[in-house]
């Protein structure tokens, strides 16, 4: 079997059709759940790009990996699932985004050179690496944001953009008056990206997805990873004007958020991409044009889809669809992702497993508390391996895909260290104490501040939109404490023994004897005679009295 | 400045003069808390061998590092001290015991091999090994308990010591009516070993530092680190009847202690070790032969000392004394280490800095709550570093060196793992369950125990004894509240930002914007025209309309 571990970036739980969205038709996307299991109740470990996807790749914490946030390089000798499946048989390739830094100290450090695969994959978050591309080509005064090269930018190259940088003057640009009408500008989200359709991004990696699908036989695994919906919000025609005015929700906010707020979600709600979004004229253009984004994602699924299904390949391919964290769109008065709130933290999470032990539950919704880091177990027990729970702290889902009810959590946890963020600045915040936790438990959500902040807490079942936060004005709800005792529960957990499984544990126990190590005896009855034999015999030699006798 | 980080192994805090033992006369201990400061509220992190010196080596916490138990591996990666000193121009040395076992998985997995420097660095928990003896050679059935070549072994065998093992056959036994009384046997332990006293352990190893200074210029650390007092319990003549009955102290155990004992408790005092101490002939035997064994470390710190004053390198070599972990010799019914009673968790700590800036606090005692992984910050700050505080847990003790009184911790915490030891299975515990934490604020002591049990809980003012179990039937004793939260503080802990230092942060801030990641603007009058000049300018082709017009 080979998986195909599909991603979306930035991409909000309830814009697909198959999760209730009224104007915005996935079939595609629904396609699959039809097919597989729709998770409704998944939570990414840390509501940010860089970190939320080192969390899906090790399938540890944000708090066990150390990767915290954007650009924090993930550690030299982290596991990651390219390694687990590696020692499975089952290769492990990345197609598209990571958002990976390399630890280029420690390697330094460890003397691994990034051009060895050992160094290479270490570099790569343990993807061997069909197509890199992190699908962001910002450029300011102080040079390029990614640094690396760009395969995106050299295919427009290839194939005729005129530009040093086509992805910002064409890909990710429209026209205005015969200048470039770049799509940073929230004024011409609406204006049909200057590109051929079929060389826009989604369609591009797609197209290298198909390549890399026909090249390879298994078993693989495949981290097909799109930048799109994330920003810039511009599509090309025809997808730019295909949802307008009606199509725009009203946001989900209320006057109460912005009463004596939460210091932390007060300055973010003050900070610019959040003024923004605060405007309405802003939503108006944005939300179409993520709104064709997903479209365009949509469209594109099928595509693949179709190919899998035309070269007979549906019976043997694991499809994941989900994304590294949503959107707030204007709900809650912010922009962005950051914070926990459902539009936020919560994300896609559709599976489909091809095996027939999964026909059971085909087409099915799941509401279990699932985590991003149980993508990392499922990948392991699906190309045939036992979970190695001393590194991996996610849980397999395929017993959920094979219709059975396992043990499961009682709460979901999420985290965010926002130490390199102005609203760290504003609040005067040392780094280490810029840090956020939640603990849902699929009711209550309790958002605990380091730097001696109160906590945030919302009640899902009374107050599904979480406008009232119940821990407004220093309150102390009831349910607090029993979420603090999660938390503290959680902050126990056993991360760190890498080195060490359960079963060598067991293993190693009353070992120490037969070698020697007899500390508790008396006078060596205490033990049968074979353990004691090296420690007894005729004395050859007497230094006591200086005198050395012979054997 | 060189420093001379000297560790004995199972070494009481309170068998020391200075410490106010009343019969143990240890006039070189003495002189160097003379000369500097004694601590006399340190504490390790994990009371047991292995994983108390993984602590010290790394400056964090076992459940940072994970190398939780003896023999657990070290992931490959984890800086130690020796990285840290390193970068400051300061060799890191070891002559002696560490008890570190390399991660051979994670260093294959990464190519390392373990005759490069890297590798051989990685594999000695990131010292350059001088001596590196573990001191235990023990052998059974399935062979010796440790693997590795033995310079102590070698060394007997080349001064004539007639045996396959001279440490099991000399060095740790007597004569019996011509047999081995094997030092293992507790029966022996009054019995002179059967070496020349020069050739023991101690005064072997102290040899081998004598040669180490006079070959290496500085600056270095140098890790000196002994095996006794840490059984088998027998020492060489004249040491072996220095000390009687008349020197052996009442038990400190109560029979309230053994009335409804936590589990966890209760189990180790019905273990094997536990029960051969419960007897007092064994104590009669043992405790004569461990204050033998320290005699003689004082005596060979003189030694060592003298050597130092004669060749004027006091004046630039700061030392440090200090133990892994205590030994219960009876005292709550118990043997051996492993639990948190003061006999166990607390160590001497007496550190001399020879600069000026140290003169103020000469000769003084420091009750400041001091943790093992202090010594990690200490080392740094001595050899000219600023402390890498996203790494090392600890703080600098520099400033108590110096008179100062800097802000502290108001707790201190220690883990122990038994998950391998039999008291995990009489207790029928999974692995992962099988841990316990201490959270000590100087005056109450919460033991926490994972696996569903009940605390532990002491009062050490009106109880310095820890006889009264404050939790014993499920009590909830009002001080517990505090004491967890300060738990759930620290299950909260920064400890995996590996990669990102807090100047690194406070560096990133506000950068991305330089480099193009705009993503808040409605028209790009938000910013300074330097940052979009990239994403302006004339259009020169329109794919829109798809007319490639020339530029």
């Amino acid at each position: 079997m080979n998986i195909l571990f599909i991603m979306y970036d930035q991409l909000r739980f309830d814009y697909l059709s198959c999760a209730g969205h009224p104007h915005l038709h996935t079939p595609n996307f629904d396609r699959v759940a039809h097919m597989g299991v729709r998770f409704s109740n998944a939570y990414v470990q840390s509501p940010i790009c860089g970190a939320s996807r080192m969390c899906y790749y090790t399938g540890r914490y944000a708090s066990s990996h150390g990767a915290q946030w954007n650009g924090f390089p993930l550690r030299v000798g982290e596991q990651t699932i390219g390694d687990h499946l590696r020692k499975l048989g089952m290769d492990c390739w990345l197609i598209g985004k990571t958002h990976m830094v390399a630890d280029a100290d420690g390697m330094a450090r460890l003397g691994l050179s990034a051009d060895s695969t050992i160094g290479a994959r270490q570099a790569e978050c343990g993807f061997d690496a069909w197509v890199r591309d992190d699908g962001l080509w910002g450029e300011g005064p102080d040079g390029f944001y990614d640094e690396k090269r760009s395969p995106y930018n050299e295919y427009l190259k290839g194939k005729g953009y005129d530009s040093e940088n086509p992805w910002a003057d064409y890909a990710n640009a429209g026209i205005d008056d015969e200048q470039i009408a770049s799509g940073w500008m929230f004024r011409n989200a609406d204006k049909p990206a200057n590109i051929r359709e079929e060389d826009s991004e989604t369609p591009w990696l797609t197209s290298k997805t198909i390549e890399f699908i026909e090249e390879h036989d298994g078993p693989w695994c495949a981290h097909v990873s799109f930048i799109k919906p994330h920003w810039p919000y511009i599509v090309p025609a025809p997808y730019h004007n295909m949802y307008g005015a009606n199509h725009i929700p009203q946001p989900r906010r209320a006057d109460v958020e912005r009463d004596d707020p939460h210091p932390v979600f007060g300055a973010y709600m003050e900070n610019k991409v959040a003024s923004a979004f605060q405007r309405e004229e802003v939503r108006q253009k944005v939300i179409p044009a993520y709104m064709g984004l997903i479209k365009q994602c949509d469209d594109q699924l099928g595509r693949l889809l179709d190919h899998l299904e035309n070269t007979d390949r549906l019976k043997d391919t694991m499809i994941v669809l989900t994304s590294d964290h949503g959107d707030y769109l204007g709900d809650h008065w912010l922009g962005e992702k950051d914070l926990f709130h459902e539009q936020s933290v919560k994300v896609p999470m559709i599976i489909y497993d091809p095996r027939s032990a999964a026909d059971a539950a085909r087409g099915t919704t799941c509401d279990a508390l699932v985590e991003s880091v149980d993508l990392a177990a499922t990948f392991v027990e699906a190309a045939g391996g036992k979970v190695p729970d001393h590194i991996i702290e996610g849980r397999s889902l395929i017993p959920w895909l094979h219709g059975e009810v396992p043990d499961w959590r009682e709460y979901a946890i999420s985290e965010y260290d926002y130490s390199a963020t102005p609203q760290a600045v504003k609040l005067g915040l040392r780094p280490r104490d810029a840090r956020l936790f939640m603990v849902f438990d699929g009711r209550y959500k309790l958002m605990h501040a380091e730097g001696g902040f109160r906590p945030m807490l919302f009640d899902l079942q009374t107050d599904p939109d979480e406008f009232n936060d119940l821990a407004k004005g220093g309150k102390h709800h009831p349910e607090m404490d029993r979420l603090y005792d999660m938390l503290a529960q959680w902050g126990r957990r056993m991360s760190q023994r890498v080195t060490r499984s359960e079963d060598d544990i067991e293993t190693m126990r009353g070992k120490s004897g037969r070698r020697g190590i007899l500390p508790f005896m008396y006078d060596g009855s205490e033990v049968p005679d074979e353990l004691t034999v090296k420690y007894r015999g005729t004395v050859r030699q007497d230094h006591v009295k200086g005198d050395d006798k012979g054997s």
